[in-house]
């Protein structure tokens, strides 16, 4: 079905605005690059993955022809230009089978929720609803579905051998080995792994050091993985507000968001039709989808926090768990006794589910429902597979109130309820601060996995100075690669629009590329296996002048070109040997090519000869600092 | 003189063409601040400094008055609306009579430089000359004017006493302790004092562990220092090349530059008139001004590296020294015997100076005259105090090259040449890197610091990652944030545009105040005394609601606004106790204000008492995390 097609077919008005709205950018292919598939040993598992093309290099370098550079995906289909996508139907269920076929789960003859069937039989909001809802699913009764329930019992489930696949990108079978040269990383201790097997995913998964966010109902998403000995992940945070924003704009900036590399996206909608905008998004998403309940369900005490009930929340999560969410932000670790310890803060309870669940629990001077029922909320989890990610709900709002009492008394907790969570074989992350100064930010990291017993830790930023808003992007960024270079497994993100406005789509996109910079420095400083190869792609290119080349390894192509036709906009430009910053004369790139000659002619002998062992020093830093990749 | 009158006393058609092109965006004053002076023991002795104005806090919260935040002020005179400027007569020589003073100098009766001499009198390059050039200066036959050479002879020059009053703020002087309160830091071997004396800049500057880029034909500038044991510096470069700018967008960068923050501004155009442009951005910049000498030598032999000489070089040193650059970067680490080890590199040699060296030494099959030639170089730099950049001429143009045989081969050279130096009481800070994965940062600064005795690093970046072009402030800003903790002591700017073209206005906005959070983060990691108080009173401010507070205080005011008028432009929304992110009902801001109030009524005792220990739990983080800034 070509797009034409898929315009024309599209139904009621408010659909076919959508159609219209998911604009032809966000589906346009990334420049230089085609969609390849990995197999794995069963035919079903197919593991997409992007290929940059490059050109050969120029007969004046050698004239030898450079491979395609492999990168990790997370675009889903909207990247491919043979992909049919419709809106209204949604993401083809690739899961499905593989949940049927495990035999533990039912489909419900409707959805258990109260709040889900008042909203299906809502004829104000119909025009607004996704039109092919399908029943939802849920473990049979007595059953848990969690991929760690599996891991545990010695199952290597298909989405775990589609992780493995996905992760280790077959570079073993580059046959350029030179590209796959790196600097042995420093680890901090986690535990890398020179190949990645389904078995090593298993067994993360199984100790609790990963996760795999994959509701039941949510088989549209193409799986993967959130742990310390993993790739580092990032996460984009979309939603309206009641200020702004309709169900189209989330719809495209969450496409938006994984074409840049997003690999989970949180809906933190707090404004109308929350319920709907997620079913939405949830039906169209390749990535794993996370809220935060309690906006929902303080939706239904129309904003008054201290009418929350346990009642109310529990209908919540089984509304959001049909449809599909992967992961829960909860703040169980908010306890009433804890409250008090940020009152001499200088910015008190910045998380909104924080503050949400303190004026719960001063309101009734009552322990957190969430704390007390927090073995009925594992029973929920696990019959869908929901992971629990635990809310850090008093983390610190501005430098000074960095690793406080209040903190750290909370993350004790959350220890505690991983313990709990665990009990029941249900998936965990730790949510983390929030805005640390450098020098303690270590110290976050080296608590959460001693209380939290290394679940992986998913940390927004940190910030490491409050002075710089309109570049919290940046400021966070500088946190975010260090925490995530000490172990954090997920950086959420963090825009230019940070404390002072909603993110448009331009900010999610500077938001994301940042962040892929943050994930990927941590990526090299870790020493991840083949984490170098794009660097060395893209450098290379660079020194070649394969300008194109060097666009599209870029994290993002368009913005490189745009700025490069800034000063230098002709074609020709780019095969030029010398670039806008230097001019010809003064090219050093060009000059270092005359070096490499004088070399390659034997010129430089004597020279080397005048300090004598220079050569050895080199030889001997050489093998210091440069590994080749080991295969297995 | 007002500024209409300014605009009518200027002369010819190029200098009012100038004086038309300094916009009036560069001359507004910083929003909410003042601009007050700091007054030394001897009157002649004031220093600027900016102060942010803030409201009351609100009645709601205690209605309590909030005092003026200093904050270090590189803008000179041009955002004071009471300063008269006129840039054809250019800044006022504060300095001279310090200088003068000294009676270890004369004023020379004419340019000593042929080809400063050559440029004076050629009628094609009249009209772009800046008119009220003054008759150059230089020591006495046989005398030393180098700040260090007065350090190590125990004279605490006025410029020392300047500095002192500039870094420490007089901060002990607010009332307003709690604004001052600050998290211990780790400063990795630096002694950061807990005042800032005339003696301690005196003995910082004698032990070689900091500069006073202050050359005595650049009068004009507000004296500054750059070393580990104060505020961390960043410096911004500008310049045009043979494709592209004009003197005028030149001059307007450097104004641009200084109001956004940088505290050194380096020069490094390659194109047309690089010897007028360079007249004209010296007499009217406040701070430091550095250059590349090796840059206007290569116009002089028409770009042909190999026909450089001795003697031009050294006449382009005394050309630019009697122009009055403050520092120069000398590539005199490139020795011939370096030049082999970096041919096996991904990217060649990076650096334009340390190219241009490389391939006269291949050319001539010499040792570099720079090397040769020290010496001489620093009898010249001593007569007019230039201080040295030694520059990195073998730096790692990307990921796999980093700390490589060629590049450390470099610093060890720099080491023995800063010694060289030293002897003869020049100034000297030591360029470093580049690209550095974060693992391999701490190497550089820990080996600079041993082999170069602990001069001053000044650091480009270093970028963490090749593959974000279009995103290098931020690639390298994360490695600077890093390094400038671990002890470097100046910072030189990335700006988007790095790899890709020549920054705009723009994008030098964005580099340096991408600069200025990485120093910033660094100063608070490091403990800098006071450096919190401008995170603490934004914070406060945005606790409070106080938006136009939060705005002013910001590094970029008018982008704080301007992104939070994109979603709430009404000026009612300036005192709304809400923002567009979370909407009144969602506040979390609102919801800590009723927990102080809860605690303030004593309703939370009880809820305290229900986790034993909480409270003193709480006291021991607040007696271990934070600490009340040191008077004396």
């Amino acid at each position: 079905m070509s797009k034409s097609q898929q315009a024309e077919s599209t139904g009621n008005a408010t659909s076919s605005e959508l159609q219209r709205r998911i604009s032809d950018e966000v589906r346009e292919p990334m420049p230089g690059s085609r969609r390849v598939w990995l197999n794995g040993e069963r035919p079903d598992i197919r593991v997409p993955v992007r290929q940059v093309l490059q050109s050969d290099t120029g007969t004046l370098f050698g004239g030898e022809p450079n491979p395609p550079i492999p990168i990790y995906d997370t675009s889903g289909p909207y990247t491919d230009p043979d992909a049919c996508i419709d809106l209204e139907l949604g993401l083809t269920a690739q899961r499905s089978n593989w949940i049927a076929a495990r035999g533990d789960t039912e489909e419900l003859p409707a959805l258990s929720s109260d709040y889900g069937q008042k909203r299906l039989g809502d004829a104000r909001t119909a025009a607004l609803r996704f039109p092919n809802q399908r029943l939802p699913r849920r473990a049979l009764a007595g059953a848990n579905v969690s991929q760690m329930h599996y891991a545990r019992r010695g199952i290597i489930t298909p989405e775990m051998e589609y992780i493995a696949l996905r992760e280790g990108m077959q570079l073993e079978q580059m046959t350029d080995s030179g590209l796959l040269k790196q600097h042995p990383g420093h680890a901090w201790g986690a535990a890398l792994p020179t190949a990645i097997t389904a078995e090593f995913v298993r067994d993360e998964v199984a100790a609790g050091r990963a996760i795999i966010p994959a509701n039941i109902n949510h088989p549209e998403l193409e799986p993967m993985i959130i742990g310390r000995n993993f790739r580092v992940k990032i996460n984009a945070n979309i939603g309206n507000s009641a200020v702004t924003s309709s169900i189209a704009e989330e719809v495209e900036k969450m496409v938006w968001a994984t074409r840049w590399g997003a690999d989970t996206v949180m809906d933190l909608s707090t404004g109308k039709h929350i319920h709907e905008t997620r079913e939405w998004i949830i039906r169209n998403s390749p990535v794993p989808i996370g809220t935060v309940p309690i906006y929902q369900a303080l939706e239904k005490v129309d904003g008054a926090a201290e009418e929350l009930t346990w009642d109310i929340f529990r209908d919540t999560l089984i509304e959001l768990a049909e449809q599909g969410v992967d992961y829960f932000t909860i703040h169980a670790g908010v306890r009433l006794a804890y409250v008090p310890l940020s009152a001499g803060r200088v910015t008190g309870i910045v998380s909104r589910g924080g503050s949400i669940m303190a004026k719960w629990c001063l309101a009734h001077h009552q322990e957190s429902f969430l704390y007390t029922h927090f073995d009925d909320i594992c029973e929920i989890m696990k019959a869908y597979d929901v992971s629990f990610s635990l809310g850090d709900g008093l983390r610190p709002g501005c430098i000074a109130d960095a690793n406080d009492a209040a903190q750290f008394a909370e993350l004790e907790t959350l220890g505690e309820l991983t313990k709990k969570a665990w009990e029941q074989d249900c998936q965990v992350m730790i949510e983390g601060p929030g805005h640390v100064p450098m020098q303690m930010i270590k110290h976050n990291m080296d608590k959460e996995l001693q209380d939290c017993m290394e679940a992986p830790f998913y940390t927004l930023g940190p910030l490491t100075t409050d002075i710089a808003p309109g570049y919290d992007h940046i400021t966070s960024a500088i946190g975010a690669a260090q925490i995530g270079w000490y172990g954090t497994a997920m950086l959420c993100y963090v825009t230019p629009k940070e404390h002072l406005g909603l993110p448009d789509r331009e900010d999610v996109r500077t938001g994301i590329i940042t962040y892929k910079i943050a994930a990927h420095a941590a990526d090299l400083a870790k020493g991840w296996p083949g984490a170098q190869i794009r660097d060395n792609a893209l450098s290379k290119a660079r020194f070649e002048f394969r300008w194109e080349d060097q666009f599209n390894l870029s994290l993002d192509p368009q913005r490189a070109r745009e700025y490069h036709d800034q000063t230098l906009p002709k074609d020709s430009a780019k095969v030029a040997h010398f670039c806008s910053m230097c001019g010809p004369k003064f090219c050093s790139m060009k000059i270092s090519q005359d070096v490499r000659e004088y070399a390659a002619a034997k010129k430089l002998d004597e020279a080397a000869a005048l300090t004598e062992g220079m050569q050895e020093k080199a030889e001997e830093f050489r093998q210091s600092g440069l590994e080749i990749y080991q295969k297995e």
